[in-house]
This record gives structure tokens, C-alpha cells and sequence, in this order.
């Protein structure tokens, strides 16, 4: 060991699901949607003497733009770099208590390498067998709460009164509901910010609204909430979002039709695509989100997820307890899927 | 005190240079570049197709062009969201030590904020009489060591013999070197890196390269550094940076001649207003870097700084002990300086 390597922080990295170079792949590993922003994001002006200036701090017209499109206050309202840094501030400001946070076991695997980074205790929660979250699970003293809805790699959403029934019985740390793929089918929790002031809602611009490349996250809560997180932010950096993804951001928010349009669409393929998955033999749980989870009664989840990759259909596979014998696939175009479709109907039929 | 309250982490955050709304301002307080980047870096081209996708985790165009503009290896090259989400990183990820880092008393105005933030014990040395950093003052037992060269907002520069020194007292720390403004006048410790793998050397696109609007900022060191650095950017945020972004400041490193040419301006304008400075009565420590840091003889600073405000001229004051007679002044166009020279004469025949 090097003598400087006594003084520094390590830590076991997340690894992004694979980003292959090649344009010609059907590209089912990340959950990022298959239909482009609408056209006129890129029709916004970006100018030249704009760009040796910094950027505005607190991103306004971003900032202003999703505060009426939601109806709530703009000091309702915080923005990052993706919801990865949103989410990431988040656990620096919230979960600062010696009481473990909690989260469930099979989740979005970044919550407990943000734990480890941050050194915030935690304490996962087993969901049950149909890969359900419990509620009850949630109610002994913790240091704060976390979970996606839907929750990820699963698909599965709670209603509001799951929601509620964990805000009741968590009146004294910050709940954080993580939306990133409500646009899909999930009931959102936005309008309990109003009645709960614990209660952090984190939505992602990298999944519904197809803009995963400009790396633009949010969350709403209560406004003394919003306020210590952007107090951490500006201890962090001042500016963390760019000139022209505000600019381009803001933009992509005026064509809800277009927006709406694209949901759709991937709700609708969705639907053809987990029928077929019945026909050939896959169970999954019912999915609210952008990608299904699914497991073959008789092929190995690893098996297909090798033979996938050598045809360049990338989806992704997670080696861990309980779930090594499903894929998480993400619904593309029509054309991706039925590309898919009639791999998976090679693979079982061998 | 409300419940939640108890569990969060309370900072007091970092404060920004104030960016006025308006347009017709003459704006000397954040050290932007007066000049405007290269027009070649709007002429590329964004693609609507690849802002649905994740951008570049390792933002590979951009590290390469500027392993080649710099002649090191790509991982020797770190980037981030502006040099102070490297800084922060690299706060967070080699001052891990339970010794003191130690900086200057009078230098950039984040380094504690980070410290505190991280919950990095520090200690600051004080700068001498005539504002210079004190070599010895380094050699004592510590957890690392930052500083700005050269520093801000003194605008003085060390040499290479200086940081040689610092080093060889120092084989057991991550020594960080934060270049911001380097090419204004300073003598780069890059070639250094080769013999002393624990130093750091920070650089930023938002001075010298007039894009602080699109947050850019990189860290050249030894491989190893640079690994274990990744490693905790990767557990906090794999997509820093965003597509539009890394294509426009890769594209800037091609127009060479034109960033020499406005650097060379920005250092012409400098020395002519030196020149100013002095027949007006205002003595300063010779600058490197891309602003003056004046005092006047009989005229206190906080009254030049809210009388030029009043002229719609921002300077920055900084409100603090040894430093609240001084002001930092931007260097901006031509026509700028002989505004604020203009004003300045009035200020002090009053």
C-alpha cells in the first residue's frame, strides 16, 4: 500500500448497467426509452456569450417551468444532475441520524453504495414473496426511509395509503419516494407533500421524458425541506446544471402532448410484450414501470442473458440473492421487442 | 425545531459571487472570461437521438482530447461538473485522515465549506505580510494539503521550486494543486505528476477557457490517484456529465489559437490596469491571474464596492479579517476597464 492511501475514502463503486459503443444493438439494459425527445428541445437557441458566464445557480426558468407544471411553488421545487444527485444530496442532508435507515432488500442498487459512501447506517427490509414491499416492516425507529414507487428492478407500485400508512407511522425522519418511473403506470405521492412535510418526491428527466443525455433530476417536498437540501447543494457546488441543459430542459417541458404521446406508446408495448413473455413461459410480477422483471420456468435468467448478448440484445441481469434467476428488461420500440420476442421463443424452445 | 430536523445535516452553505438578471451591468466579481469561447464550440453537432440514451459515463471524447492537449495518458485525467465538483470529490475522497488538511487563511472561500461539509478536520496557515503562502508553515504532520496557484483571491503565484518543497515534505498526503487560474500567468506543476504520484493538479473550463456555463472542470495526477478517485464518483453519481456538454468542450480544446489569443488579451488589459491602479493610489500583490486584488490608500473598500454597484459595476468584497479593505476586480474587455477606471478616478478625487 502507497503511504497516501492510508488518508483516503474506499469504496465499492456502483456499476452502471453496460453502455456498448456500437449503434447497431437492441439496447433493453438501462430503461431508457426507446422514442427520442420531441424535436423542439433541440430547436432551443443556445448563444455563444452565454456560455463564458455561469450558469444561474438556481436554474429559474427550469425551475419555474416544472413549478407550474406540477402546481406547486417554486421553493417546493430542487433540481440536479440527474436524480443520482438529487437522490445523493438527499442521503447527505436527510439520513444523518445514528438510527439506521431503511430500505428494502431488492431495490434500486444505489442506495446502499450511497450509504456506504456517506457511512449512514442501514438496515435492508426483506420483501416478501411476491416481491412486495411491507409495510409493517417499516414502522420500528429508523434514521429515515427510502424506496422507489414503482420499485426497481421489480416494476411493482404501491397506492397512496401504503404511502400513507408509512408517512403515519414515520412522523420524525424524511421519507423519500422515489418516482423516476411513475410516468408509467404508478400513482404518484405529489399531492401528500402538502399534508406531510417529511415527505421527499424524486422524479428523473432520464426515463419518461427520453433526455437521460442531458442528466436532469428534481424533487418536491415542503419548502423548509427543499431549503436544507439546497443548503448542502451550495456547500457541494453552487452550479451543478449547466447552461444548456437548463435551457434545453425547459424547453422539453411545453410539448406535453408529444410527451404523453411517447408514454403511451411504451405502456401499449408493454402490454403486447408481457403477454408474449405468458405465452413463452416467463412469470413476472405486474409491471407500473418502463421494463419488465422476468424469470423462465425452465431457462436460467444468466443462460439467456449470455445468448442475448451475443445476438447484441443487451438487458440486464443482477447476480444477487433471490433475483439471479431474472432479467430486467426494458420495453423499447415495437420493432426491439418483437426482435426479442422471437429470440426469447428460440432460447425456451431448445 | 421541527421532528425531522434533528436527523439532517446543518451547513452553512457556500456563497456565490451575486450574478445580476440584467444585461447591462459591467461584471467584474465572478472572474469570468470577458471574451466569448471559440463560435467553433456551437457549431457542433447535438443529435436528438442521443439525448434519450445515458451520456458517456467516462466522457471518453473529452478525456481524450484533453489527454492529447495535455500529452498524459487518459487515466491520468479525471473530469467533473466544474472544478469544484472535483474539488468536492477530491475533498471527500483523500482527506479521509483524522490529522488536520491544512490551506491558507486567506485563499479560495470553498475549502472549508468542503471541509465542513465532509467533516474534515483542517487547520489554516496564515498567509504572510505580503500575502504569500509560507512553505514551512507545510512541513508539520497533517491530512493533506490544498491550495490555489495561483492563489485567490491574492492572485499571487508559487514556483515550481516552492511545490518541489511542499512535496518532499509531504510523501504521505494527497497534495492538491488547484490551477484555476493558471493560464494567466503561472507556471503549471503538471510536469510533476510524473515524479510525485500523491499530487493532484486541478484545472477548470470556467477562467481561461470562457465556459463556465457548461461546468467543466478536470484533475491530472497518477493513475492510482485517479482511480480511487473515480471510484467514489461512481458511488455518488456515475453521469456527471451530460451529452451536450462533453461534445461542446471537446470541441473547444481544437481551437487552440483562439483561446491563447484571448488569454493573451485578458493578461494585456491586466498590466494596463495595474498601471491604472497604482497612479490612482491603490497598491495590490503583482497578479498571475485573471483579477487584481487592490486596497486604496485612504478610500475604504466596502465604499468603492457599493458606490460602483450603485454604477451598476460588480466587484467582489469579501467581509472578512486581513481582507475587508481589499477588493477582488475581474479583468474584463478594454472598455470595461476604462469604465471602471473612470469611476475609480472619481472615487478617489472625492
Amino acid at each position: 500500500m502507497k503511504a497516501w492511501e492510508k488518508n483516503i475514502r474506499k469504496v465499492v463503486p456502483y456499476t452502471p448497467g453496460e453502455q456498448p459503443k456500437e449503434r447497431d444493438v437492441i439496447k433493453l439494459n438501462t430503461n431508457e426509452n426507446p422514442y427520442p425527445p420531441s424535436p423542439k428541445v433541440l430547436k432551443a437557441k443556445l448563444e455563444l456569450e452565454r456560455l463564458r458566464l455561469y450558469p444561474d445557480d438556481k436554474a429559474k426558468i427550469l425551475v419555474d417551468a416544472l413549478a407550474d407544471y406540477h402546481n406547486i411553488n417554486a421553493d417546493q421545487l430542487f433540481v440536479g444532475v440527474g436524480s443520482d444527485d438529487v437522490l445523493a444530496m438527499s442521503f447527505m442532508t436527510f439520513f444523518n441520524s445514528e438510527k439506521p435507515i431503511f430500505f428494502p432488500d431488492i431495490t434500486y442498487s444505489f442506495y446502499d453504495v450511497w450509504a456506504d459512501l456517506f457511512k449512514i447506517p442501514y438496515r435492508t427490509k426483506t420483501l416478501n414473496d411476491r416481491f412486495e414491499i411491507v409495510a409493517k416492516d417499516y414502522y420500528e425507529a429508523n434514521g429515515g426511509i427510502i424506496f422507489p414507487n414503482p420499485n426497481a428492478p421489480t416494476g411493482l407500485a404501491v397506492d397512496l395509503s401504503f404511502i400513507k400508512d408509512i408517512l403515519e407511522h414515520n412522523q420524525d425522519v424524511v421519507v423519500i419516494v422515489d418516482e423516476a418511473y411513475i410516468d408509467f403506470g404508478g400513482m404518484s405521492a405529489l399531492s401528500l407533500i402538502h399534508q406531510y412535510e417529511n415527505l421527499l418526491i424524486v422524479r428523473t428527466y432520464s426515463k419518461s421524458r427520453s433526455l437521460a443525455g442531458l442528466r436532469i433530476g428534481y424533487a418536491m417536498g415542503n419548502s423548509d425541506l427543499i431549503k436544507v437540501l439546497n443548503d448542502v447543494k451550495y456547500s457541494f457546488n453552487s452550479y451543478t446544471l449547466n447552461y444548456p441543459s437548463i435551457v434545453l430542459a425547459a424547453e422539453s417541458i411545453k410539448d406535453d402532448a408529444y410527451f404523453k404521446k411517447t408514454v403511451e406508446k411504451v405502456i401499449h408495448t408493454r402490454e403486447w410484450f408481457e403477454k408474449e413473455l405468458t405465452r413463452l413461459g416467463f412469470t413476472y410480477p405486474k409491471s407500473s414501470a418502463n421494463f419488465v422483471f422476468a424469470s423462465h420456468k425452465t431457462v436460467p435468467a444468466r443462460k439467456i442473458f449470455e445468448a442475448a448478448k451475443k445476438e447484441k440484445i443487451f438487458v440486464r441481469f443482477f447476480d444477487k440473492p433471490r433475483i439471479d434467476n431474472y432479467l430486467r428488461i426494458s420495453i423499447g420500440t415495437d420493432e426491439d421487442m418483437k426482435k426479442l420476442t422471437e429470440f426469447l421463443e428460440k432460447m425456451v424452445m431448445m
